[in-house]
């Protein structure tokens, strides 16, 4: 109920602060019997770690995770799997700078006056650091969907956007650039563009774009938790995460009904996918794709007025070393939280009939 | 767990299929005390019902809501409120021509698929007439929010679009047209396009815009049931739906972080508000700002090549009386699942500290 | 949350007041494609309701169930099976004798005090009239289970006692005396003190044995919701039980562990069966066996002191039609409850392994 | 949904095994605000703990808490709670000699059915050892429940029963004595007994009583969610327990309704107290009282005939130290989940009427 659980069924809850003592998770639900690949987690990890490139922010966190239980001689045990990932910088760290200051666009404001106290230190409980544990549980929940392949990678920075559809895109380029962008002369693009921004002390958005591909039919739950509604809610809870749209999206808005409708075939595929491989909230079996737009990073490496606790208007400027950009990052913590998604409801259809 | 449950402490749990016996629901967690209004319920159902103008489908349904139980002499008890609507017309209606038809872009095929069979008439669980229910509880949601003021508005159909900020809208005249766009003009261009696309057998999608004004500081539960993400998993619940987006949206991804931040004013206000309301996940007292994209209605007046249930291809044409465009009827549907919402944080804040 | 939802995944939301419109409720979860013998469901509802014997409260209610959604040509659909049982005669009672009135050991004061006031016609929610939702609810998940066999009966009126073991009696007995006692000779003895007590005005307690066979191993979910445990919260929450035990109790407190242990055949069955076909809250495949404490019913046919809202001693007595033991009526709905509590595990335990 | 979440508002979500790298939960729900005392915590954790006296187990474990989130300064912060209590001598156990054996009235049998597979080792999941999180999270809901004082105690140790009511009773007593009996002379004698039964190899079971007082009226949500259906399924979830009784318990079905009834005060307060605090599953204001039965331990250190996972029939007999009986280590425990009961129908209850 307190907002830390996510799931229904395979469900993982979190805490952790970015600079208390050590972060981490419970993941509760999944099924005994799974052969988990701990280098396939570290993966997943190094994907979202700081430091991996110049584009990145370059604190230097380890991120290692360390399994304390549910997992016995490398298998799931059908126990809740928990773990914690220590942070080893915590102390080194001077936030006294922004003990009594206001963050402008931080969550800094709406936790003091929601709890009447806040950890100060690096955002607290409101820093993206939380999402580490996200993608250790969707580590998991990709080995267990196995079949299901799960493919996220940036489709815009700023103004800069890749028009071309997933299917004209070569997903093995996504993890050769820095960028995560799957087409090799956009990601240069972005590159550039991204050094362009840190070097003005400023910080740009982006979109995420996510195809989950080798769904079986039957996926979601509807009427409330449909498909689609929970990935969503999965993306919104994302930081600085502020739009979500799927199939034809935002764009289907202009259509005809007679251009939209996907016409079968009659093996039960469509013809078009402007379902986005959701109808009626259940998965039909062709490609679910969907957009996540991210704002830009709210600490910048520049002068801005803002307040303190007190009410008085005061200036602040970004110490340390932060995202100029934070969709590079993102692209692993779409495809765990997608991975979740997919895992619970693929439990929870395996019980929908007799 | 199986999807028919909405909230976490103020609760809608809804049954029904569009042409079984009746629909309803179960409201429970709505705090003792509060003196219910129901001319305001059955103006809420009478914005959403079919027949309420030229432009929406002309079924005659009654949509007369009965309440059976947590209501007593006027006032909650604190029981759960139990309601139903009647399906009047149920009998009448001839649906032997989709039995065994999966109508292109419904729910028919995944339904099929998942359950291993279905109740076929007039879309059964699928059908939006779901939604009524929805409004009974958003109805009683808005009331328990008193100071809160939740307004939705069509936007956009298909290309016409209200460019216009909701700041300079007048909210007067929502009620005044059919289309229920904030804006006269545009709405007498938008009821002429709606008009030309039925006289078509064709359908088109549109956008909600939807604004919370009045809402205190502190509303939300980080870090998975963020107030903006629960927003967005409650809109992409309703039907048709395509896509979320709040505050600066899939817009704001074009900008960089020194013209995206919202500058404090001294009394913790800011000037601006690209955050549409929330930081962190938590309400911080600005108004509260989303748009909802929905595509264009499946049912067409016109012949459509479709499958049938053994994989043989058909043809099919809608039957009876269907929306052209369904953001007229949605905007109050919009309303109540953000009410819904609402009322869920508003209880759980109460207890976020000591 | 607010305490009208039983279950995770095949779950019972109920609704309702004693003398409001209606009761009803929604079973949610349960799976697609089973075929429903409504029959059965009213043999059920027959059990529970008054007026059966000349030992429970002669009241003339119909509690005919009519269901909603959920089952379209007798077959389950996966969607939420919506129901109400209407309140036949709630106009005709007169209970103005007890607006401002306590009864003691009833539910008024404590109503009155958490909610601010209440519906005071009959118990109003707190009225075991609720029950007989369970018991429809309890029926369909009977079905479900098939080849479980979940019996109740009547051990004890009182300080009259069956000694037997479940093992020595013969069930075939329960349903041919009014107070479903397993036994003839005692359940003649437990006829003869009711009626007895009954001419006094007054009311006695009693016990109910349950005895569940041919439960698959494995059921329970272990370490908080063991099978024990939520056998025990479903009792405890059937009106007026105060108490629960399984397996050997609280008579088994006084054992050894070396005569408590029961020790393995070489198919995994025991020798002996204290732990009452539960070990580590997963059932083992042995009878699951336990007793529910029934209190002796508040409302007597005698004066008694009381107070009213004001805090005035006054007196009263029970108006109308009031068993003197409710435990021959109870026995359906420990049964309802007991189903509902394995098919939830049931489900559950479908996913627990790969 | 996987069982290892407790509570609605304010939870507990354990994991671990015995003999993995950690124990250790999640509290999620505690409002912000708090102060923590982590001497009280402590404390608590001491009573818990093993080799306290001569008469439980003697191993050392340090049951050294350690909060890794939440609490900032000494304050809550409202968001989750994390804490792990680390294994240290996971490693030196020696289990093989049980790897494939199943113990009697173990969870051995049930885990590898369910499951497929288990950690052998001193138990697992199973292991007693996953309670010590219980009262880390019970001594956190304590202080935030100040004026509320929850109490147990030993009632009985096999065949000696201590029978005076609570009332009778020198609450000082209770730590004064290893067994935790609140009486001197009955402990001494429950003291004598259990090393006897140690010398034998054997073990035994026993009643603990509990006592919640300054309870105010209220708590509890009918009709699923009573306040002692929550009690109840907290003390059921305790490993060894057989039963769970409150008020007259067992004992009241032979009282007649005119003796059981709690007639009131004209404060609203009543003369006797049978409901036991509760009546119609909300607190009235009246002490809360209840018993839970434990089962004999099922380790022996004496030889027992079983079989081992391929079905055929061995001897084993239980290495190491264990308890002779459960009781003196469960007092704490008893207490710790009562608090969290209490805690999270305190919480719920603010919100209940307007």
């Amino acid at each position: 109920m307190a907002g830390n659980t996510f799931g229904s069924i395979f469900t993982l809850t979190t805490f952790g602060e970015s600079h208390g003592a050590a972060i981490g998770g419970i993941i509760d639900g999944c099924p005994a019997g799974l052969t988990i690949d701990l280098k396939a987690v570290e993966i997943e990890m190094n994907r979202r770690k700081p430091g991996q490139s110049a584009i990145v922010t370059q604190r230097k966190e380890e991120d290692s995770v360390q399994f304390l239980s549910g997992i016995f001689e490398g298998v799931t045990t059908g126990t809740p799997i928990g773990f914690v990932i220590n942070n080893t910088d915590q102390k080194s760290k001077d936030y006294s700078h922004i003990k009594d200051v206001y963050r402008p666009s931080h969550a800094d404001y709406t936790y003091d006056k929601k709890y009447g106290q806040r950890d100060y230190r690096g955002g607290g409980r409101s820093s993206a650091r939380e999402t580490a544990c996200r993608v250790v549980a969707g580590a998991i929940a990709k080995q267990l969907l196995k079949d299901i392949k799960i493919t996220a990678y940036t489709s815009s920075v700023g103004e800069l956007t890749l028009e071309k559809s997933y299917k004209e895109l070569d997903f093995s380029e996504i993890e050769k650039n820095p960028v995560r962008c799957a087409d090799k002369n956009m990601a240069a693009k972005m590159e550039t563009y991204i050094k362009e921004i840190k070097k003005q002390g400023d910080t740009v958005g982006g979109v995420i774009s996510c195809v989950i591909q080798n769904v079986p039919v039957g996926l979601g739950e509807p009427v409330f938790d449909k498909l689609h509604t929970q990935l969503g809610k999965a993306m919104l809870s994302i930081n600085a995460v502020k739009g979500f749209e799927y199939g034809s999206g935002f764009e289907g808005v202009k259509m005809k009904g007679s251009e939209h409708n996907d016409i079968f075939n009659t093996d039960g595929s469509t013809k078009t996918n402007h379902s986005g491989g959701v109808q009626g909230g259940i998965s039909n079996g062709e490609d679910i794709y969907f957009k996540v737009a991210f704002k830009p990073v709210a600490t910048l490496m520049q002068k801005q007025q803002t307040i303190n606790a007190e009410g008085n208007a005061t200036e602040m400027q970004g110490k340390g070393r932060h995202d100029p950009c934070v969709v590079p990052r993102a692209v692993p913590i779409v495809e765990a939280m997608a991975a979740l998604v997919i895992a619970d409801f693929w439990l929870l259809n395996k019980i929908s009939k007799l």
